[in-house]
């Protein structure tokens, strides 16, 4: 992973200090060192609390002496990932630091189960800084696909975009400053007048301004979020953060991390109407996508899922 | 309370039906209609669970048999909203459907025990609605609460702000058009042009663009809410649909509300010197500020709740 | 469903009222009938608010009004469950009067997204009932499943069994009522006693006493709860609750429960590696325990998923 | 504070090792020890996130930078506590290994903010470990409140009750088993009996039988559960582990436990009426029972609040 250079001053990495905790050396190695997303944003581990082991001593608990012998601590994560036993992954938790676009912002908050300061614009003035998406990302509305993108713009269209992008939110955030009658420093703009609220001058900015927060999440709640955020059907903008919190995810906790790769990300789940189709592939029988009993969408994701495109 | 024109067609009120659930006439005659807020927003009640009576009937469930005569349901109302026992006013709860700006939106989200189904900018064109204060809200930043409102903008700093304000939000939703290349209609700007994907699009819009949303709370985090967001100190702009809401309140469960006003609302949380200061004072001693043990702003608080503003 | 004899008097059906609100017959006619499960307990719904139709209602807000006409209602839930889109069935409620056993009390009130009000032993005497488990549910340790259960005791086992179950739990139930100097209905057994404070002669009750309480939950967790609870793992004597549960899920929200049973019950989760397999298999590999990349476990749970238990 | 011998194996403290986390030397001295509470239970510190510091770093990233220098950390962390801004506590995290009576463990799961993992005796043998109270903790139902305590049981009644309460867990235990055809270490008892399923056995047990679990919270719930369970109106048993835990709060956070000692445990409310019943004590009125507009159990006690017992 690359850092960039951002960083706040205000939570630098204390020296180091002996800790009887669990304590994982490839996550310390990361500590508040920002990684990147997108053009301005990053992630930052602040901290983090328990290991594969907590986990593993989480489950125990429930399963009393008698099971001590009874698995290896990879079998044993493996057992509980796939038998959604989940408490045990709660006892792990980890605190970020994030910067991130506004709109990113709104999806991102609808996850309950963590706990979040955020930038306050009632007390303090936002920065001038907004995510303008690469070339590469500028993707049109997809033709069938209600919340999907398509291919990527080019020529006239992707410049008249990227030039009213560029242009509203810096002529909003210009505006921003006047309606305070202060600029981004604290300066003055003009003697004699009073500045709007800051409370009520935040209205004008636009959603792709840079917005910041502490979340603190523990570790099934995590990798909740990250199942659904680095989907493949999940916006790019969001997923860049979840992949970046994967590898975040490999270095803290590499068995779960494994398990979760085999038991959520990397699995598929059959309706009972597909794996009924399954059962009669696999016995021969000639099933077609009207036999099948799916919907033309089901029947093409499961022929897809096994690897038969032709069908 | 006053209701709006604006309606949502595919949420009419249903023709009435029987039940054997709780009912109450005085919400009954409120269902589905938009009482305003704002200058577009508004807060209609689509559907509720639950009464005082329901309140009672857990907190008997608590108490058991025992106690069916010990006390009238208003008295144990008030027991329990002084005691703090919240378990039996979560046996509610309340389904709104609100129409607010954005900026308010990501305020009122921070309550994180609620249900939310707000309209997805990926999958639909948010309307062209923004909100603008009224003249007599454009309150300059506060001098000395760094989180607070000033006196109300006059002359030509307020019609400047009026003017930053009307003109960045028009601008920025003609090029949100602009850039999906499809009208609020859904009409075809230009030919031969693919258009943004709605989801970055959305990107440009300013925060006082209206969202709606449906909000389903129980009765104990309404009321938290309601104690937070009805506060002097909130943000004027989510403080008026508090103030709807509390009379949405005093409908629905009046035993309820008149104790939340009692207990919390106009209850006053002396601390531990607060509390040794008014022990003073009542035994004839002469406190001051210096000799209070309290900080400045405690001191003048305190002076303040107890009607004493010369001290 | 069959109806048992016992009622609380407190909470009885009031009249049929004119509501406005969704309203669903099936479910009205089972209102306030105690549903028996075990031996005493029994499952009352005692309010719910929300149908089907409001799932459709949240849904909709969400992907706002271009989709109105996109799809029937029954095929819209089915997207959002086999999607995983929870929050519009969060929008609806039930709330429900339970008696169960308090050993399977503890294992419910894991479930911690929900409201309780439990009967409180601080305030009230507990009635004297007590779970026995029928002859038939009288099952040995399993001997290759750590928490499962094997044959049904038989003969003189059996009878032993039974007798000391019987016996341990009326006895604690006499001396409850010689610590507290009180009988089940109050009566004082011996003057010039005190009589043990409630709350700490409770300590001396078996964990197969009876206990109430009122639970309300949202839809999407309640089904979350149905899926543990229900499944063929859990315990029977939860499992019990949860198939009166699973009826009254079928007769309150119809379209939800069908796709429940498709993509919930009757689903079948592959890993990523099962999935390898699963391909392999209708490539015409011929994969055996061995070369499959699975556990001895998981391959013979495949293999029986698949039904193919020759494997 | 004092610790017991008694020590699981499978959780020892492991070696220091170096972190770059935040760390609290004077909790770090407690980690893994278990402290005593009760005849068996035991409290013991596994892990921890976060310090005073942290709460002080998450609350400036609301403020800004504009705050930096406004004020010092403890002033910063009493305004928080004092107006309730519960979320920068929320920064901070503990997780506890618990041995604690199951009537106890009951009242603790009502707070559903926090993880737990507990001991689950469908997979292991309980401990052969109960509750009995010290004599002094003997005591009888209060006659005037009828959740709480009155006198202390004396003489033959003692007796007699401590008799029960010996007895009849030690017979449940016995007769556990008995049921299971098991001792508590395993041995078969009878050869040629299966034994009853552990998670069926487990409902033979009483109440006052020690489990176990670890729980993990934040540092806003741990102490709203201790502001309601160190409360004198708690029942003794749970008072007694929040009393250990209110040393481990001003050990790990002392800034924060002092403004939790000055605006919470030390703090009194004051209703509407009793904020208008001072103002007119203030103003020389001599205000009674029945002019004040209180219940007479709210001017009792309002009156000792305020060291007026005569009145």
């Amino acid at each position: 992973m690359q850092t960039s250079r951002d960083a706040s001053a205000e939570d630098e990495a204390p020296a180091l200090q002996p800790t009887g905790r669990a304590t994982v050396p490839a996550l310390e190695a990361l500590l508040y060192r920002p990684l990147p997303v997108l053009d301005h944003g990053f992630v930052r581990v602040i901290d983090y609390m328990g290991d594969d082991a907590a986990v593993v001593q989480g489950a125990r608990v429930s399963y009393g002496r008698g099971t001590k012998t009874v698995s290896q601590d990879r079998a044993l994560i493996a057992y509980l990932m796939r038998h959604r036993h989940t408490s045990p992954f709660e006892l792990c938790e980890i605190k970020l630091h994030v910067k991130l676009p506004i709109f990113i912002a709104r999806q991102w908050i609808r996850h309950r189960t963590a706990n979040v300061n955020e930038i306050s614009a009632r007390y303090s003035v936002l920065d001038r800084e907004f995510y303008i998406p690469a070339p590469d990302h500028l993707a049109a509305q997809s033709a069938d696909n209600r919340q999907g993108r398509g291919a990527v713009l080019e020529g006239a269209e992707a410049a008249d975009v990227l030039d009213m992008l560029q242009a509203d939110c810096r002529r909003a955030y210009r505006h921003y400053e006047r309606l305070m009658n202060r600029t981004e420093d604290g300066a003055v703009i003009e003697e004699g007048r009073q500045g709007l609220a800051r409370e009520l001058a935040r209205m004008n900015l636009t959603l792709n301004t840079y917005t910041q927060w502490y979340w603190k999440v523990d570790l099934h709640n995590l990798m909740h979020f990250l199942a659904l955020r680095a989907d493949p059907h999940a916006q790019y903008e969001i997923r860049a953060y979840a992949e970046v919190l994967i590898d975040v995810l490999h270095r803290w906790v590499p068995m779960t991390a494994a398990a979760f790769e085999e038991y959520r990300r990397g699995a598929y789940a059959l309706s009972a109407t597909a794996l009924a189709v399954v059962r009669r592939l696999l016995a021969g029988e000639a099933v077609t996508a009207e036999t099948s009993g799916l919907s033309k969408r089901e029947w093409r994701e499961l022929m897809t899922a096994l690897e038969r495109p032709g069908e």
